[in-house]
């Protein structure tokens, strides 16, 4: 299993036009300098059509932005874990709340990753689905209020009971997997507010992929948690 | 519009683990080489996390399996049509029997395409489905019974009457969009009837993708159709 | 097959408060009223939990909001034709936009339909999308752009052309399919706009199932086709 | 919220021709008969259609098969619980192997479920996804290996370990959830091996809803529970 170090900014780049293609790789080697100068765990999570090309680029961990259930075979357009492997997929997020998936897939996707040694991030919605979320084992568990999503304003301003019911009612059941939280995270105060709420790192997209200055944005976001 | 001369095959990688990774890049270097060598065009539809290295290594047309409806913004997980033409794809399989779609996601997505210039190949099940299909204004339309595929008793074997009805039906209300037809085909004399039948090309998987000597299968089912 | 007179008021009572259990058998009975009244083809479209009461307790068609394909048997939660043919449902809504459904699938749902004698409005969201679902021949097909639905902005006074076209685009290839349009219709001037650009009928649903005054804004609407 | 008592025996008659409309009452009619003659729960769960007949005919517990995520309002063709209750159901199945939910609409259903005093028992296919459902809160989880749905081989008979180990993983994080099972339960012997095993009660369809002698094959699955 690829072993992430926490705390970790994990940086979806969505399908954001400023993310896709030479424009992902380009972000991934930012996120790359600035885990390597400040001694960070970041995570990139480029389209999967990018995801090739992205991993031979860079050395950070690149995940998938989604890992279908099954296994090799009769599956047309699928994201089958083995090609995500093959592609150089160090991990992937399940269950994002723009790709919901039944909780038998999200079941079947963990065990599947587990067994090819991704790492997996599974977002959740509230501190019950989280809940729910951890008990399948992931790697991670990631919430985010779905109405703050792209929004900059920040689940760790705004709801930080989320993030605290979440690590409460988790810890109680499972101690191992990580977790994460996001939804509105831009600035370096809101991961800093978010790891002291109990989270062992934020998702999140927008404030870097859209940014016209995304190397500063992140700058900002990692310094808090800079060893 | 990426022009695909006709007639056509268009050979399906679909997630075979023979046709993943470095293995579908040999896959679509045979079809190259096949397709060079009799002067017919050859389609290959690599997984979308495939579609770069792949597109990256051949001069036919890469296409992609899937593509979702949408504009770039807020989609996780999701088969962007500017992402997939980013990686080098000519066009792509909507709506395959693996990866049914809405109506309305049909449309969208041949319009997206179109913009991009994408070919499409909507699959389709029946003659009927098959003119609805056609009076979306795709490039092409591929009708395969789904319990032929996979199978290798091929659709023009064993039911004629779906591609002269698909045939017929579709020339009732339109002239322009190219009819192809699939399941079960695997050799050159199955790839003759359908064309004799009145299709203007084929879509395969099983007989060349999980074939020992695909270049071999290859071979017996372009001869027929050589210049 | 249920014969339905045109032009013909249908009305989709959605999940509405206002139209649930024994509302929806007020709402019916008031539909039934006025229809008998004006000597104007009223159908009522109540949830599928409430097509049983409904239909025993008025001589109108009432239809279901859907239709799942597929036979009897295996499957639980389903809307089966022959549950609802059962239950006293003359016709269906199918593929409305709050419950797309996959082009295979219609077209199996019309055909299951016809066999069983219901009557299918094949719900649409603009003009090519609407050919595709009159070459399925379904009874009628209902073009609503999903943007104006709910917003009593109607689709006859501010996308005419939407209308003027699905007509001119279905009539060229299909004579016999009921067309009607839908979105936004609140007032007898929408119906009647909408039934001078081409429409035989129309599709709608809030502006009677949340009024205070449904008999009014009913009787309003069924003026102008009155005979 | 309705009170269960167990053990209970849950009746799902799916989409059978032997259990729809008039056949599903009567069928209803035999458990209820059953179940007092007995005193043993006995649940029934006819299609949507057919909740408000069958409610209307019997004093045991009437269920949905299914349940829908969100408020009364804009949404066609959906079974919301306002309208399930309305129409006289005790409680619902979710996430039946025929018809899979996503996590956040499982929760979200249990919740509403909750709130309108609606029994929920979550489907689900294995031990992990069991701990999974029942850290949702739902009244009941019923475990259901898919490949033995409809075969007439039990659970409790070939795959004791999938009860025992839900049985334990569940206790372990939740003391009140109800546990059942299924897949494959036809005799009384199925039943009470699964009882043995820790489950409190079983949830089956095809043996009874399919038999040519439904009270004799309920009589048989009743009276190892019997009190």
């Amino acid at each position: 299993m690829v072993k992430i170090e926490l705390p970790v900014i994990a940086l979806n780049l969505k399908t954001y036009p400023q993310a896709t293609g030479e424009k992902a790789v380009a972000l991934a080697k930012i996120c790359e300098k600035v885990a390597n100068e400040y001694s960070v765990s970041v995570i990139v999570a480029p389209q999967i059509a990018d995801i090739y090309r992205v991993s031979q680029a860079v050395e950070i961990p690149v995940f998938s932005q989604h890992l279908d259930a099954g296994d090799p075979g009769r599956f047309t357009g699928h994201a089958l874990g083995e090609t995500l492997v093959e592609n150089g997929a160090a991990g992937t997020l399940l269950n994002h709340s723009e790709n919901r998936m039944q909780l038998a897939d999200i079941e079947d996707s963990v065990r599947k990753a587990e067994k090819l040694g991704l790492y997996t991030i599974v977002c959740t919605n509230n501190p019950i689905v989280s809940v729910a979320a951890a008990s399948l084992n992931p790697s991670a568990v990631a919430v985010e209020p779905p109405e703050l999503i792209g929004t900059g304003i920040s689940v760790s301003q705004t709801q930080p009971e989320v993030i605290t019911d979440s690590v409460d009612m988790i810890r109680a059941v499972n101690q191992d997997v990580a977790i994460l939280c996001g939804a509105g995270i831009s600035t370096g105060t809101d991961v800093e507010t978010a790891i002291k709420l109990g989270s062992q790192g934020v998702l999140l997209a927008s404030a870097v992929a859209k940014s016209d200055k995304p190397e500063e944005v992140l700058r900002g976001l990692v310094e808090p948690i800079s060893k």
